[in-house]
């Protein structure tokens, strides 16, 4: 059985791969100890919940599940009646990457892809979508727009493009869910507050993401309606996402807003990246990074060096010389600097 | 905001108060740093895995997954068609305590309960229900017998009990689910092996329980049966239960595993506390307790004394005078005494 | 292979043997010619439409569907939440004789059991039931009470019983469900008017049930509750339940509201059999029938010879000697009358 | 209240809007008189059994449902686990018509359209999509294949057309799912065996429409693979689909298959109209009709004059000018002949 670990500062394949942050392991050690009551009545997610508020400058409910896959179903179905269709982008993570659980969790919902010719969804072609069929009985009713921000190539929404997108929606009355699994980084990119890049821009329900930006195990539903609560505990429990303990998801939350660690560990790498790259003459940039992913174009030879000298990163999923490295809260400036320069002397110069 | 904390060694409400044994720290924290493979893929999985087939001493299949819900439910449905029914006794978790779950997460199954005059599964009540109405379309039909182990008040089936229920649903052709939440209690009650309380009794899948017992955010799926095991993984991917840093589980399982942790935080401190209690004159033992869970009839006076006290336990769910002392993992020999002497200076004598 | 057909003048086995009406055959030819607009928007569904709202005195909603099963499941499921639960007696049908299709077109409903001593739902353990849990996130919501009227052995509740049930549920927020499958039955035993003996007894929506009692195919949701619609359209489509060539179902309907044929067909021959029968020294009357089933007590010899004499009933389900005659509106008062003669003739005298 | 009939010989709009053939109304009326078994233990449903095995040449299992939607989506459910998706056209009737009822009635299926330039699927992008992400537990596994026969449009795939596609989903573990509501017309145009074009062309389970095509109230499923047919039965129970009183399904089923009528029935009146506008000078033939769908471009003044005539047809849901007109059983030689005179008087020459 050969080893699976993975050298930490030459792994750029995952935010996946990465670790917790140190905080996020003192916070989770601190509250091993002591009886606390169950289910959410303890005083760590009392305190997380008054700094949501703080964080989003209203009034928030919180729903800690264990997986964006979770945060993004539960959230989902709160927001529509079982024959209400989600509208989502063909190369969104509920589309693809969740095995059918937005099916399964929300009481058999229909996913219906706006074709788009960018990563990003149509604002025209989602002006036409949100009008079709209504009120027919033989078609799924347009009820949700789902959102990814940042996107899966790790493209950022501008707040007008959000607010842009859920007006077309709120005027045909649809809600509006933002898959946020990245959710810091983008907000990092951006420089706007937690506000403006969501309720302020029309989003009803909100997919915080911790996990691939430092914490362990946890995710959080983030709703803006307080309507919503409800449905939204009920359907925690139903998917067996509430936990017993929930002090150890809080305590990673508490961790992960304090002293801006979630805005520390989203940090630009992946600029810094790119900018190193940029000035070599072999690699070609497919696109400036905007959140912590940055597609380039390598030389085979490049490629090949780069793995003898143990880097990993995603390399055969696109055409011949494309290879995405994803950087984490966990590399330094170092670990981005070496590897400009792996780049560089495995003929990338 | 009323502190909610509770005092450590006087909580004697749920083993959910309870925080987390300090192997089970470390082993987290140790994995936080550094990079590994993701969704299972790392070395501590793997580690995992081979430990559990020592423990189970056969080959098994792990799903870990953040709750007992989930747990149950995955599990569940992995043994039956959509039209197999579930039996189950009157106050079992799954039936009571789970908010649908079960019928939400297995494409709408029915529980069906044994009608039983005590809190184990009526062997001839079950032989009837195995055999009512097998082949006729207009009901759901006979598919799986699931067994809490121990049950909800504390009761240990012995490895007899289990294997005769098996035997009356193995030979009509049913699967055998064991809801093990509190699965280390009953096993240092019987003083037998993990495999005789399980696979050699005839159980098919078993949720082994570990958050009530000093692990922090995670329980098991262990599945005997190797052609489930497609079936569990994708229904726990579908119940957004796969975790993508599963490291942050499956430390916490080994740190469980290792020197026998989960054995000893099973340790019989209700059998000290009810030895205790048996020496006063006023208070009545309901029952021997078997696992981890004490019922005893005390005085309101003395009640009303132990609450003054800052003791907590549940005094209220059940006829005047019966309260339930649950003691956990992170109870004392001295804390207990320290409850046997509050119980004789509070009248208890 | 054997003639399976039944002679129909000694077939008491059960009113779904029986045929159709003439009436209701005449209709259904009449509406075979011509174009009409499908999915219901045809005259005759328009004219069944008024005609349901005078038989209801009340602007009621109509949704034809191909079985009880059907309307039972998509009426339940309008009525409640995901987490909410489905108060019903143990005997119900809903319960019994669906293969969990409650569970599965209601997005995994959760019946429960109110614990009954009779046939009948008991108004005290309902009054708890409906208390239970109320906002308890760990146990499905109390959401729906299900009355089969009559029962499904043939007693009729009365309308003040129907009221208090009602009341107790309505007094807790829950919605109320009847299962009409022998509704005119139970309305020519009560002698009261269709609307008293629904929703001005607190009734929401009404499976109305018309293939027991003389229609070929149809039964029907009625919704008393103009905000219930379009749930109950969309999730009649979701079932494969909306036909395109509506008016097939609705001539039934039509024809059988006309002259008070549904009135006439559900005409007391269990009565008139039961007036014979109990003046015969032999059998014993379980109970006076209320709708059109009749459980009585026959020696075996009198049952062995009813049954070489070509009489097909129910007689090996119960306790030995007890027999189950259930009358249809193809029945005649010869029919009746040549079946208490051969009771007679073979011992029961 | 306006009158909603419409004139039958004038009547192009969809073969929802014909009646039901002589045939069946006298099979419907027989069925009516004299009791039988229900649930499909009756004569007619035994010998339709026959019968079916005949017309498609192998023993068959057959499950009569009382709508296409309901066929399609308990088929397509029988052959896949919860996370099998299903792959169809962008066009396709379970993709766009059925208000999420295979969501809805598959455990959440997911529906997976194959891209493609025609309105055909395209063998390529199939055989593409068959291989995609298999094993991989983060997507929905390629589980069924779904072909319309004939397609939305009207258009027929050869037998050589629906082997190809089998064959790509047979070799990569697929099942085959063959949407027939128009089953016959596909059949009348290709003049091939009823074998040929399903199982001996790899199909697993037909949706065999007949209410479009001259019955009233009844389509079936069909399955060639004997071992799926218990979960058939369970989900036609669970989908509120098994009629208590089968016979009125059968006896349509019966009259449908005597005599040829169904093949009589799906007459090449399409073929005819075709013919017949085709020698006038205005209009313009989309495509040569396949089955009895015609698509055909006029002048707006044409189109103004048939509808001032009281012709009914589809006229304003494509690009301006495109009018659909659908033949149906119910339409004569004459009657075609007489839409053909009209378009010509109304300009089409």
């Amino acid at each position: 059985m050969a080893n699976t670990s993975v050298s930490s500062n030459r792994a750029f394949m995952s935010d996946n791969t990465a670790g917790a942050s140190p905080e996020v392991v003192k916070a989770i050690a601190a509250a091993a100890s002591g009886h606390a009551l169950p289910y959410g009545n303890d005083d760590s997610t009392t305190r997380v919940r008054r700094r949501l508020d703080e964080v989003f400058e209203c009034k928030v409910d919180l729903f800690p599940v264990s997986s964006g896959t979770a945060a993004n179903c539960i959230g989902l179905a709160a927001l529509r009646p079982p024959w209400g269709s989600i509208f989502c982008h063909q190369d969104s993570h509920i589309n693809n990457d969740e095995c059918g659980a937005p099916e399964a969790l929300t009481d058999g919902a229909k996913l219906v892809v706006i074709p788009s010719s960018s990563s990003k969804i149509d604002p025209i072609a989602l002006s036409i979508a949100v009008k079709r069929k209504v009120g027919d009985v033989h078609s799924v009713q347009p009820a949700v727009l789902s959102i990814s921000q940042p996107i899966e190539n790790g493209s950022v929404y501008t707040v007008e493009e959000i607010r842009q997108l859920s007006r077309i929606a709120k005027d045909a009355g649809l809600r509006v869910h933002m898959d946020g699994a990245r959710f810091a980084n983008a907000l990092d990119r951006l420089g706007v507050s937690a506000a403006d890049m969501t309720w302020r821009a029309g989003v009803d329900i909100l997919s915080f993401g911790l996990t691939k930006n430092g914490a362990m195990t946890v995710d959080a539903i983030i709703s803006f309606d307080p309507q919503l609560a409800p449905a939204l505990a009920f359907r925690q429990k139903r998917a067996g996402q509430l936990a017993s303990k929930m002090r150890f998801h809080t305590a990673q939350i508490e961790a992960y807003l304090t002293d801006e660690l979630w805005l520390r560990n989203a940090h630009q790498m992946a600029a810094r990246l790119s900018n190193g790259i940029k000035l070599l003459s072999g690699p070609e940039l497919v696109a400036a990074p905007e959140a912590n992913i940055l597609f380039c174009r390598l030389s085979q030879h490049t490629i090949q060096g780069l793995l003898a000298d143990g880097y990993k990163f995603y390399h055969d999923r696109w055409e011949a010389g494309t290879v995405r490295f994803v950087t984490s809260f966990s590399h330094t400036s170092d670990d981005v600097d070496e590897l400009i320069a792996a780049v560089r002397r495995n003929g990338g110069a």
